[in-house]
């Protein structure tokens, strides 16, 4: 229960607490996150009377645009590439959330598979056989060449945007897990990412 | 670094900061969220003793629940019914994350090309193609008629929830990029989103 | 707006408030978010003057991984399963976001229908079919058997993460909706979820 971590403050003041309840709950005894109970998130302060009382720290919220090089049409990993720009800033934060906006159409990012590079291959080989392309396909919007459309079929089926939770200042990923940026169009152009970090 | 964007209090008061490192970072110096350090996130007070502390407000949140007029079958375009309903809630908010959930299981959300309506045409006519109806399809999943099941496997393939970065008051999307209600339905109903604001 | 909400101090403090406009908007009289504005948002300190200052709560934070056992291949409901862990934390937060990571790339999390099972047969019928296996199947990634690679395609398919909103201390699903965990594997593991809930 929330309500159980409240510690009153220390000191004489006469008044209530700055804040109610501790605003946040640590499920696990060996979670990273509980370590920053008292050192991040709860603040004392002395007042001139020689009290203190404990206030909470509002959470970090960083926003930043990150442009990934023009890769070649297919599944690419970029997870490393995402964390030399954001590495630094997601240590700063011990629970939160990461959210990932690709700014485009025929794009998607996607997380899977970060050691075999055949998963990315085959993966761009069954986008290529389930969304038809040139004289086999039946779409109307071709003006910008055969592979637009089906570019942009592939980014509504694999999604434009990731929400990773941060833990511990790092992004919580599963041991096999990355991030993908998939190239739908022939044509590379450089791809926006807009990041968004939340936590405490 | 956050730590290095605190500034100390000015004044005398005797007591440490109200509260610990100012809880946001701001990456780029063109962002329009810097400007908002000094006006919207930290507050100054003043104490009666003249001193003067710096403190944080917490993040905004705002839920609304948004009901879409039944659209018939297909891909529909539903930014601006969207933003009329949740525009000026969102100008409140400089940095962070719009969050939109469909209520329903038959139906998705998508984000795609804004421009041509022959691309939301053709995602209909793909999403038809991939999910097999009628005749043809193997489904058990039957009694409420043939275009339920694709419906459902539809919706788990676009999926039923969007996250958007907000950015300055508005959502930070690319130039061709907008909010797609999918009615994957014959029988058009109104389809709810709830929507969810947080940020500062 | 949310300047109109804001409610100056009760009580003679010679100070400007402790924290800015009141950092949430309800759109709806009748949303259970209004009840708390008072209760758990919004706190009253007496200072040693006799003043009251109303100050804000910080938003709570809380992560927690839950453990999904072994599961046989195909689409399961695990609503229950995820409630029972985090139902009383959700309890504490009136809105906000709940947040949910699958840690693999050979099984997803999708967001459908919550009542009849052929619906989830049906789905699970459906990537079967869609997505080739054995023989006929192109795929160069094979070691871990024939249903490895299927798998990986299926994950980015229907994705690994879900946010739902959290509204008066439940999600806020549709009365149809429920969480599917869709085991891609033949051989059972059990699976991964980091929750991260959110919210105030």
């Amino acid at each position: 229960m929330l309500g159980d971590m409240w510690q009153p403050p220390i000191g004489g003041l006469s008044a209530k607490p700055l804040s109610g309840p501790i605003a946040i709950n640590f499920w696990h005894n060996s979670s990273p996150c509980r370590t920053i109970k008292n050192q991040l998130f709860v603040n004392s302060i002395s007042m001139a009377s020689g009290a203190t009382v404990e206030t909470a720290t509002a959470p970090k919220w960083a926003q930043k645009t990150v442009t990934i090089p023009a890769q070649r049409r297919g599944c690419h990993l970029i997870t490393s590439k995402i964390l030399k720009e954001i590495g630094q800033d997601l240590s700063e934060i011990k629970c939160g959330l990461a959210h990932f906006f690709l700014h485009h159409t025929s794009a998607s990012l996607t997380i899977n598979e970060n050691y075999d590079s055949d998963v990315r291959d085959d993966t761009e080989a069954f986008l290529n056989r389930v969304v038809p392309e040139g004289r086999s396909a039946p779409w109307k919007h071709t003006l910008e060449g055969p592979d637009d459309m089906p570019a942009h079929i592939k980014s509504s089926m694999f999604g434009c945007s990731l929400t990773i939770p941060i833990t511990n200042g790092k992004l919580n990923m599963g041991t096999w897990q990355g991030i993908w940026l998939c190239e739908h169009r022939d044509a590379a152009t450089p791809r926006k990412v807009v990041v968004t970090l939340n936590g405490i």
